[in-house]
């Protein structure tokens, strides 16, 4: 099993425009909600999408993931039920000041995205000891999100939208796709080719919230301890 | 606050070139642990990578991030400590076939990294109802491990090792940081420029586990049905 024709090979920084190619993937990355086009993905390009998931980091090389694709308009149906049912409950949530405003936000795309993908991670695939996760359990869940966050970038790249839903029962959607109960849903994703997106964070934009200030976010040597040598956060314009 | 000068723009997918660079990123990325330079980040540089990080989706936008750096030999070697007694209770976890093998294995690189990165996530950042949180109260976690990725890849353009280390109680690591109760530790990563990489995870190279075959992980419409649409991964070679 041990592979000794692999070894170490040369790692160099990319060029300046490989580089700025992987932050301009970064700083345009959205999450859509509306902007979705009808054309399906073709297999090829989900292929991409799919092995750049696989190959995100995982604990344990554990690589808790599958991936479950949804087409067939009845299953997206019933999934947006348990979103919509799940929403109204949000929606109760919030205070007056925030509830209208909530109100008016388009927060998922299901039935408008040509595919749905939902991504989940088998809390028992690396047997009852897993390397690097024997002090953390939730290390399997941080895996399976590394996946979705190569995933989203690569779309951003093929020009590809995704959207993260969120608001439903869990239990809803593994009763509608039918997963077992030692599988924890991690995202449900609705992906399609888009041809604008928002410049900004769409909630940003919106009024939701806004962005906070990076350099105060960051501490040196111990929390509390404000930083010292980093400023404002770097140019993001592409 | 609702901000009418921005809008949507154009999303077109990126050239070949471009997305190459991003598929170059995410398929040559590796958990690094012992092959860091002592070099230290520049400031410029390090911004750049928190830049990345902070430009994470994030539910509800809420951004729940903090970033602790780490230099300090002293603290450093309190975090080691911290590691080395947990990682000798994690190597009696493992069975007689595996223990002489996870011994071998280096898994951190806390004192030869220059920087190491503690990124936490308040939990209280969004107030008590945060958009998109009222269903899975992890998905602030979630959004949290965004950054880590967006920061991983990042790194790896700018000719940057990243290792993730989780094998620490998490109290110990709190107490020596200073983090309130109120934030958890998401990831603990050790940052260095790096000369050579593996060319394959370095679990798989050294024998602890191999990687799944792509097509076995993927289904479709519901759980357990195999696809019939997607081969095996799409080639990865830079």
């Amino acid at each position: 099993m041990h592979d000794e024709t692999s070894a170490l090979v040369a790692a160099a920084a990319f060029s300046e425009i490989d580089r700025d190619a992987v932050y301009r993937a970064i700083f345009t990355r959205r999450d859509v909600r509306d902007q979705f086009l009808s054309a399906p993905i073709e297999d090829e390009v989900l292929q991409r999408l799919l092995t750049a998931a696989h190959h995100a980091p995982s604990v344990g090389f554990m690589q808790p993931w599958n991936f479950i694709t949804i087409r067939q308009a009845g299953v997206k149906e019933q999934v947006w039920q348990a979103f919509s049912r799940a929403n109204n409950e949000a929606q109760d949530m919030f205070g007056k000041d925030k509830k209208a405003l909530y109100r008016s936000l388009k927060l998922e795309g299901i039935r408008k995205a040509p595919l749905n993908l939902c991504i989940t991670c088998d809390r028992t695939r690396g047997g009852k000891v897993v390397l690097g996760r024997t002090h953390d359990l939730n290390m399997d869940l941080y895996s399976t999100v590394c996946a979705v966050q190569n995933l989203w970038l690569a779309a951003r790249a093929e020009g590809i939208g995704v959207g993260w839903v969120s608001i439903f029962h869990e239990a809803d959607v593994r009763q509608i796709l039918g997963i077992p109960e030692h599988v924890a849903i991690v995202a449900y994703l609705c992906i399609g080719y888009v041809e604008q997106i928002y410049d900004q964070p769409e909630l940003q934009k919106k009024g939701w919230r806004k962005r906070l200030e990076l350099a105060d976010l960051i501490y040196e040597e111990g929390w509390g301890n404000d930083t010292k040598t980093i400023g404002p956060e770097a140019e993001t314009a592409t």
